[in-house]
């Protein structure tokens, strides 16, 4: 994810100085450094999930699939779409549907096919594999709608608070993290560090 | 390789507006989609070997091979390492090590790994495998060595002519291609199209 942040900061996209209190990589090391370091930590990881010296027992044909999910969570069919979209769409008015959207792609995506990549790996599928997607999309969705309201007084213009107020997007958000918790009612107490996480959403203030 | 051409035109990068006679990526439709469209066709290739619908018969074990081997030649042990180096020594006097270390790197690492790639998806292996990866090499260096020529009235000062002299330079990449076909000496003529994209690296003119 690092890398789509990097890139994410840079002048011709949203224009960052900052990043969690740090400059950003292109205030530091200038533009085609951040380009260039974006490129390779997103083809790296690539690299760490074939890498036999890192996984000497992963099964080849999950692997396979690890790689096809990660590749179209984090790419034109997922984060970069969703960015793409974002992009485009700076300084217009978009409608709540265009902003799901944008919400789905550019942050619930990734989100969303972490918790797949997790759950593939561990030999999940069908129902399991299904809730625990269905977990992913809402906490992805979740997370967004905070990271806007936490960001309210930024520029953008096309995010949940601002087109339906703070407190009917935090309430949207509360019941995507009831939701989230909920489709993982049919794991056992091994399953509380995700119901921890979807809590944590609500709560950060930074 | 079009995805690194794209951010490679950048403003921050080389600063092309113009790619094969035809406005660049980012002059037609802007900085940030330009970087988006690069990330995107760089995710879309892990995608592409991993899509079971391309590829139905694959052994996925060979897939795994696939991946790993495109991932490293793409990114930061790779390509991008080597534009890394180039970039960060833009305007410096390097010597021919380290125009040596960027030829291999930046152009000849994807040259390489899309001849192993093809061999390995074919059942290559052992001195086949071996042989089929020199021949990679010695034509992704001839492949730079003739650009550089080809560009000489360009801004670039850390090239084999520039340092070398264009007639050095040339009989330099001369000796890479003739290197590269004798490598293949093992292969019968199914091999012909691999020694006719030697000979026409020293013939094109643009």
């Amino acid at each position: 994810h690092t890398y789509s942040l990097i890139h994410d900061d840079l002048p011709s996209m949203d224009n960052d100085d900052f990043r969690r209190g740090k400059l950003s990589n292109h205030k530091v090391f200038g533009e085609s450094i951040a380009i260039l370091t974006g490129d390779a930590l997103l083809t790296r990881a690539f690299s760490v999930l074939t890498d036999r010296g890192i996984n000497p027992n992963i099964d080849p044909d999950r692997c396979m699939d690890l790689v096809y999910e990660l590749s179209l969570a984090a790419g034109g069919s997922g984060m970069v779409g969703g960015q793409t979209v974002d992009v485009v769409n700076q300084g217009r008015d978009l409608d709540l549907k265009a902003v799901e959207y944008i919400y789905k792609n550019k942050t619930g995506a990734l989100i969303r096919g972490a918790v797949r990549l997790g759950a593939i790996a561990a030999g999940a599928a069908g129902d399991q594999l299904l809730s625990l997607t269905n977990y992913g999309e809402k906490i992805g969705f979740a997370f967004q709608i905070v990271d806007d309201i936490l960001d309210i007084d930024g520029h953008e213009k096309n995010t949940y608070p601002f087109i339906l107020g703070m407190e009917k997007a935090g309430e949207i958000g509360e019941g995507l993290v009831d939701e989230a918790i909920d489709s993982l009612r049919g794991f056992d107490e091994k399953a509380d560090p995700l119901r921890m996480i979807a809590r944590f959403l609500m709560e950060r203030r930074h």
